[in-house]
């Protein structure tokens, strides 16, 4: 692998999906903030079911001006710490490389396009079961397999590119699948088709996924959300289809119980990606005066247990 | 007083007001069950700002089939307990008493008249702030008002009548604010305006009312389920306001913080007060073909959450 990659948010995910690119032997710098001496030392652990590895060296940094530009810097932080992202990426990219944004939602890619221009900007949705045990502990539970698109103003569909396919072969080199999508945005309203009722519901209920939808209301409540995310994607244009809806719940029922990412991380008293997930598909369904009335309580509810749990309005 | 009065449910609002009816000279009759031995024995205890008060001796009972017949038969039990009225009534009601239903919500009166007749039937509503704090223990906190009203088939209203002035008069001899309406479903809905919101939501989102209403998104969530409720009754050609959310808003904010009748229930594991409050108006929204997909919602979430804590559908 010729692209120099940093990992920008060493954790579940970053931690998971750099350990699995150096270990194929691409050439990964990791920037971490409280696990920094740990990871310095030690370097990082992978518990998975696929087998259990250690990277004993890792190349880790605390300050990204320590960093060398790199080809290709994935941003795996919380999407509530993107307000770090002006400080971050300028530095540690190169000239001509990209971006790769692995965050749920919709307010990301705009974001870091605004840093670097909308040229170097490729958007991804993770579809993995991960969580962070300890410092540079990682613990990988199931799926792995990340969907990659280009991202344009606007999100507007801009195909396959090269450089796309060049960044896939390097993760499918390290075990990760890929699916290549021409068009991000239809990627992210259909996973926010799951993680808008899921994530959600998760904290409000004080629930894992398999008790949302052994109950017949929940269920309802699960689908109804749904059916106002396809509400609005299709006010942008981009269509989602009773048989998504139905993928997605039998694909839950198929999985084992699940705390969500956005229930782990209320449980850890961090602050929700309610914006991202939430509160930003709201605003675009008001924009275009879309109905969506159950989602905006939803946000309701879940601005006020964030506020509760971390102090954060 | 001349009349005899039966306690249904010698609990925060049963035992209360019958110790407040006897402590005034009524002859007062109460059915226990958990607190039938020590109640028998001990009697019943009154706290409350307004000076603490003991009654040594009460009629107590365990079995209502050893009650004496009496004039008002006041049911106390929570809406969730109203399966045992078929048992409780026919024995305890004089030919020509009547019932006075204490509780909140729109299905209890009617339940009541297919066991009694519509003609023996008043509904009151409680503005009390009171919990049980041991057998035979009431903590009396705030306020004790009761609005009464008679009831007709399909809620037609029906005027003040001498009975139900009589019975006004008994309760305000033993210190108890009583306001008459002449409609009485016109009251339940204006309580409902408070309950369905507060109750509902303080389980939800495990909050006292001082948390909700501070809190901006909550606030709208409270005033959004309150425009709902103002559609369902006005369905039903009960008129509410602007000005009647505003003053249950601006009561709330002047009370000191308070945990709902209902969190208390889910506290104590007792079953929520679900279809009372909030599964009964949204029937009638249905019914009607009002939408009321926040009050939709909040049913969904309670249901859940009901099941959750002590195992019913």
């Amino acid at each position: 692998m010729s692209r120099r990659y940093a990992i920008l948010g060493t954790g579940a995910i970053g931690g998971y999906y750099g350990a699995c690119l150096q270990r194929a032997g691409a050439d990964v710098h990791f920037l971490l903030r409280s696990d920094f001496d740990v990871v310095q030392q030690q370097g990082l652990r992978i518990d998975s079911p696929e087998g259990n590895f250690v990277l004993p060296q890792v190349h880790a940094y605390q300050d990204v001006s320590t960093m060398p530009v790199c080809d290709v810097v994935v941003v795996a932080l919380k999407t509530t710490q993107n307000h770090y992202l002006p400080q971050l990426l300028p530095g540690v990219l190169k000239q001509d490389g990209v971006v790769v944004l692995l965050q749920n939602g919709l307010n990301g890619e705009p974001r870091v396009a605004e840093i670097v221009g909308s040229d170097r900007v490729i958007g991804g949705l993770c579809f993995i079961c991960s969580n962070k045990v300890g410092s540079g502990h990682i613990r990988h539970l199931d799926y792995k397999a990340i969907a990659l698109g280009e991202y344009a103003s606007d999100y507007e569909p801009k195909g396959i590119t090269k450089r796309l396919e060049a960044i896939a072969h390097d993760f499918e080199q390290a075990g990760v699948p890929i699916q290549l999508t021409p068009d991000l945005m239809q990627a992210r309203w259909r996973k926010l088709l799951w993680n808008i009722p899921f994530n959600g519901l998760s904290v409000v209920l004080d629930a894992f996924t398999d008790a949302m939808i052994g109950h017949p209301a929940v269920l309802t409540l699960v689908e109804d959300l749904m059916w106002e995310v396809v509400a609005i994607a299709a006010a942008y244009g981009r269509k989602l289809t009773r048989a998504d809806i139905d993928t997605m719940i039998s694909e839950t029922e198929a999985m084992q119980p699940y705390r969500t990412s956005m229930k782990i991380d209320y449980d850890s008293k961090r602050p929700l990606e309610v914006e991202a997930i939430v509160g930003c598909p709201l605003q675009m369904a008001q924009a275009k005066g879309i109905p969506a009335p159950k989602l905006a309580m939803l946000y309701q509810q879940l601005l006020f247990l964030n506020h509760e749990n971390v102090g954060e309005v």
